[in-house]
């Protein structure tokens, strides 16, 4: 295996969609070529990739097929299954790798992860039945949110329990799958750390950015955002906890809730480039994607210095259709991922919004 | 016809090369795909492109099949033949459009154009044999240069004549193509502006660059220049004066000498998207190849505003090797254009430098 993936190498992108999209660009930047493989015939990354091998994440020859044509894999999504890594990870490197993948993958295995490190998490609880939703309940109390431990994104698999009584409706939700109960944090404002490890262990953290979210989904992400110094390098230093405790390759998505006093507790970990982190293209000096395709070629890290303030709002189902009066805007760069449907909640595109830096 | 093209469609780049590439991948940030179309089997801009036709620039039935499968075309050289251009016109709008190459592609045509609109170039005459080459010298005096009227670029089909006794040896060295002598111009800088002009008209300007060439390739371009403001106000009403002559839509480069006193001169235009405004897609709110793909799709045009300060020097042959190196240069962002082979002289990629703007 090849530690160091030279231009003119081939960059494997598990997942079809605009992070994969975003990735193959930054990869192309690079001089390096891309290869995309999804379960999907339309993918708005194999619009941009050299290669595109549409097969399913169980399908061993095509995964086999696919490994031997690259020289390093990583992922846009982190429900890849763990045996779709662990057929690839024998032929070629995969970062970050299939470690983060079991973590990330599982609500309970992560903030278990978390808290050993050190870094701090709302309480939560393992829910398998009536029985222990009740246990967990009487630990944690209510207002608590009920979630799938696994395949959640975008606020899907989620139910409110406000009250003890709310309990079996909440457990029906659930539909038979594991579950984790969390506690309900009063938050001032959630924040999200961007951050890069390289392959040698050197780490490149962004500004934080403080998000929205609209019906589970994220509305809007500003840098900076209004924390206090001291909260913002306890953002920084948890992110490199975790990077450095995973021997994580690769950018990290680390959420934040921050409470009234400056107290940080991580809501949850997305082990690739994430959509809080999209500013970065326009206002930072090397952005997420650039930063995430050298650190998986162990190239040396970008500087994650930021030359503009800046707010990403997402475009969403038919948001994308007001492209031409955000074109118009002036600063503003307008960004659309080539899907063809805009479902609602489908994520269709975002804007970056730019001011200069306040001083 | 259609004026507008939305989000979803598709545009046809001719030519598929660097600036083919880096135009399919501003198209892509826009949603809309790209259909690469360029005789060479190995093509940069085929690597970003939903779609690659190779076929060569008189073959009419690709040529129409690709027109039929593109909303707009626009081309990244400008020495696609007129013919070409011809057969997609009918059938698919192409942008800048044929009017432009014909003025583009031949020096004294070029010249004679740029006069009649007042803007000033060096003398010059055209020159077929040794008698007509006789007069020119006559006419301009040495030192002066003897170019092709056609197809020149990188320095390549020019040479200078410092005394009388060279025409014959120059003239043999343009191999019985017609030819253009051009007057000397005692140059202090040349600099170049980069400007877009939308399909309603709409003008967009980039501050000017400040080009150093060796051995006829650039090598630098430096943003901002050392110019007077009034001379750069100068360069700028030029480059609109040549858009709006020629009913220009996209982004045009205009290279100028200016000389001690502050005179321009035009030394030529590209019709296209331009090396010497590489520097846009770190250093500018909106990059020239966005811009370009804006123009002719219709859509408003972005700023033009810098935001940093900037030098973009090419990788040109064996320079490419360097990218680890570069790579790990703070504030510095390398791009390589995936060629596989780094030959003397071949331009490989660039880099640009950011530093904060000069107060």
């Amino acid at each position: 295996m090849n530690d160091l993936i030279a231009p003119g190498g081939t960059v494997g992108i598990l997942g079809g969609g605009q992070l994969g999209r975003m990735l193959a660009i930054a990869a192309a930047q690079l001089g390096l070529k891309t290869h995309v493989y999804a379960p999907e015939a339309a993918s708005p990354a194999a619009d941009v990739a050299a290669a595109f091998t549409r097969g399913d994440w169980h399908d061993q020859a095509a995964l086999e097929g696919f490994a031997h044509s690259v020289d390093v894999v990583t992922f846009e999504f982190e429900n890849v299954p763990v045996e779709t890594v662990a057929i690839i990870e024998p032929i070629k490197p995969v970062r970050p790798g299939s470690q983060v993948l079991a973590v990330a993958q599982d609500r309970v295995d992560e903030k278990t992860f978390l808290n050993r490190i050190g870094a701090p998490t709302a309480p939560f609880a393992a829910v398998d039945d009536a029985g222990s939703l009740a246990a967990a309940l009487a630990k944690i109390g209510t207002p608590a949110i009920l979630k799938t431990r696994r395949m959640g994104y975008d606020g899907k698999g989620q139910a409110r329990i406000t009250a003890p009584e709310g309990a079996g409706d909440a457990l029906g939700e659930m539909q038979g799958q594991p579950a984790i109960l969390e506690g309900f944090v009063p938050f001032t404002r959630e924040i999200s750390v961007i951050a890069a490890r390289g392959l040698k262990g050197a780490i490149a953290a962004y500004d934080p950015g403080e998000n929205v979210h609209e019906d589970g989904i994220l509305r809007r992400t500003t840098v900076p955002t209004t924390s206090r110094a001291d909260v913002l390098a306890d953002a920084h230093a948890i992110a490199a906890r975790i990077l450095d405790a995973l021997d994580y390759v690769g950018i990290i998505g680390v959420e934040l809730f921050e409470t009234d006093d400056g107290t940080l507790l991580v809501n949850e970990i997305a082990p690739r480039v994430h959509n809080t982190g999209h500013w970065t293209i326009e206002a930072a000096a090397t952005n997420q994607f650039t930063q995430h395709i050298k650190a998986i070629c162990g190239w040396p890290l970008g500087a994650a210095t930021r030359h503009s303030d800046a707010v990403m709002t997402n475009l969403i189902g038919e948001d994308a259709h007001n492209w031409a009066l955000l074109s118009a805007e002036n600063r503003t760069a307008v960004h659309l991922y080539g899907k063809a449907e805009a479902r609602a909640g489908r994520k269709m595109g975002h804007v970056t919004r730019l001011s200069p830096i306040r001083s």
